[in-house]
This record gives C-alpha cells, structure tokens and sequence, in this order.
C-alpha cells in the first residue's frame, strides 16, 4: 500500500513533511499563526477513522498522543485541539493544533477563522528540526 | 471515580444522556441542525486525550468508532467530523457529527457556524431511542 500512497495535492501544498511514523505522516501546516501538525496515515482510500483497521485505530491513537505530548512539551499550550474533519478535503487526516487564549482565534476553531500567518522560511525549518529532535526522543 | 464524576454544567445543558459505555458517557447535543453526538470519558479531571491513560487512549478510539459506525449506519452523512476542542468547556469531550454537503454551515466546521435548530421533544426522544437501540445492537 504505502508505494502507491499520496498526499492528496490541496495537503501537500499546504504543509511539509516532517516525519513517518508507524502508521502516519506528521505535516507542518503553513499556517504559523498557530502550532499546527497534521497526521496523515499512509494508506490508500482513507476517508474515515473506521476506515482504518481496529489495529492501525489503535496505532493512530497512540500517535496523536505521542505527537500532543511533544506539542505540550514545546509550545506549552493552553489547550490541544484535536479533529478530523475532511469536508473540503476528504483524505484522512488530523489536526493538532496548540491553542492559546490569546491566539487569534481563541476561543473559537482555527478553520474559517481567518487567522492566517506565514513563515518565514528559516523559521520554517527550525520548526521543523524541533519537532523532527522530539518526535524521536519521545518514539 | 466514577461515583464523584459530574458532567459540565454547560455540556449537561447542552446535550442529553444517552448511554454509557465502558469509558464514555454518549450524548445527543441539543443542536438538531446536526445528528451530533458527544463522548464524555467518565473520569475527574480529564483536559486533554493524553491525561487517559494508554489502555483509556484506546477504549477511547474503539468508543468513537463504536459510535462512529452507529452514525453512518443510521444517519448516512457524507462525513463525519471528530473532534475535541475544549477551548470553551475544559472537561475532555469528543464530538461526533454527521455532516451533510446540504447542511446549513458545509463545508465549514459547525461550531461557531450559527447554524442551530431545537428538537421538537417528541423527535429528541426518538432519536435517543433510534441510537441506544444501535449502540446496543453493535456492541
């Protein structure tokens, strides 16, 4: 499955790849308004959680812990949003957002809000290099 | 624990009991504009998914799954939305919502949408009949 496998264009563009992990890929998302990881699991056909076998549901809750407490312990949120949505783009994939109370948005959800910023491109990677150190010290 | 849980006063008014599952208390939200559930897991202080322990992670996933199943098979939405967000209300709850590509705030996220519709009490006695009679004929 996995060499088939492809991040649906409208995800590839709107963020970059961090990590693999067992089951998903951990994303960036270019908007830096907020930290903003995405998990993607690997596999063909994806469009609901119960799509994915009871096995990999039970990976995939493992890594969206593994990836809040890495988000807890770098940027110290006030609170972790977490959601699979997927009306505009239906592939399987999971927002972990690190909310603030004085965020842009707060206390509303991060989509439709409007509230969008970019990186700067070093910025960008050392962003990525932090998350890229702490997924591994904690894996 | 259990003996000393309280739901949120403002998820309490916002949603009816449903059914309890091993973790999760299940609710049907107030908001008729949606089939909207909530998961509540039963257990003081609980913020975030990570404050549950690995076993409760996945109790918690097969439960949103469980449900999950129980809304495509009854609703037949063109997708469910899953999500924990607890920006207003902390105490950790999971919503699961079928969406509809017709439905008054697609694609947008229904929270904040100012999309809102009452049940008439006679339809939200029925449908809380329509899901426990599911909830216990899955599980």
């Amino acid at each position: 499955m996995k060499q088939t496998f492809q991040v649906d264009l409208r995800l590839a563009e709107s963020s970059t790849f961090i990590t693999q992990l067992a089951l998903s890929q951990v994303r960036l998302s270019h908007n830096a308004a907020f930290p903003w990881l995405l998990l993607i699991p690997q596999q063909d056909s994806l469009i609901e959680v119960i799509d994915l076998s009871p096995h990999d549901q039970h990976l995939l809750i493992q890594e969206i812990a593994l990836v809040s407490q890495v988000m807890q312990k770098l940027f110290h949120p006030d609170k972790l949003n977490i959601a699979t949505l997927g009306n505009l783009v239906p592939q399987l994939h999971i927002h972990i957002i690190a909310r603030y109370q004085n965020d842009g948005a707060w206390p509303h959800p991060v989509w439709n809000s409007g509230v969008m910023k970019n990186y700067e491109p070093e910025q960008k990677l050392c962003r990525i290099d932090l998350i890229q150190t702490a997924l591994r010290q904690a894996c």
